[in-house]
């Protein structure tokens, strides 16, 4: 056994470079897929309810989203307090997107894995009698 | 409209814990899916290619695996020349499944989501006549 013995595919065949690193990150993948689920805006008391974050987290993650564009911030006042709002852009749907189809790829590579693993086993099983 | 016309659901609904970010990384999910599609291992050559990473940079991201005991990494001779094999191992794989399954979920969400949406825009379109 030399560490050759399936033998490995194509080159960067798990590079996944469509894991987009703006989304990906843990808690603003959670950010994303709160707003996706809420497409008409969460305040951001519910947006923070919702991920587990803190103030200081929220507002750092929404600063890198903004700034790629994927989340617009709106401030307004409502009986006299002041409320931020905020949604996912068009352009942050469609990247999201791309992102989850690459996603999907992690998961259908990890199922064919698992699977090629029990026939493995199966079969070297079968070889040792 | 508030920000609140689709009301939130529960807290932390979107805090995706289970995304250990030890295996959460891009590059370390590349490593670790490789390493699950070539359960008897793989050569640290190979396994750079699968990734598209540095000598630099898999070095790093295999240092973390390890130290997190999700890999082992064996170093032996072949030919009079060094060589270097990467293996996933059992806790490694019951992690990656762990994760998986929170991933899993993330694309539940987004397919959620974007059926939600689909919903609300053309109860919405029916709405306005």
């Amino acid at each position: 056994m030399n560490g050759r013995s399936n033998k490995p595919q194509r080159s960067r065949r798990f590079a996944y470079d469509g894991l987009d690193r703006v989304i990906h990150e843990r808690a603003r993948l959670g950010v994303l897929t709160s707003l996706m689920a809420h497409s008409r805006g969460l305040l951001f008391g519910d947006l923070k309810d919702l991920c587990g974050l803190t103030d200081g987290n929220l507002s750092r993650h929404l600063q890198v989203l903004e700034g790629a564009r994927l989340v617009e911030i709106s401030k307004s006042y409502k009986h006299n307090r002041p409320q931020t709002v905020c949604r996912i852009t068009p352009q942050g749907r469609q990247r999201y997107f791309d992102y989850v189809a690459v996603l999907e790829q992690v998961i259908v590579d990890a199922g064919a894995a698992v699977k090629a693993n029990s026939y493995g086993n199966a079969a070297r099983a079968l070889v040792r009698g």
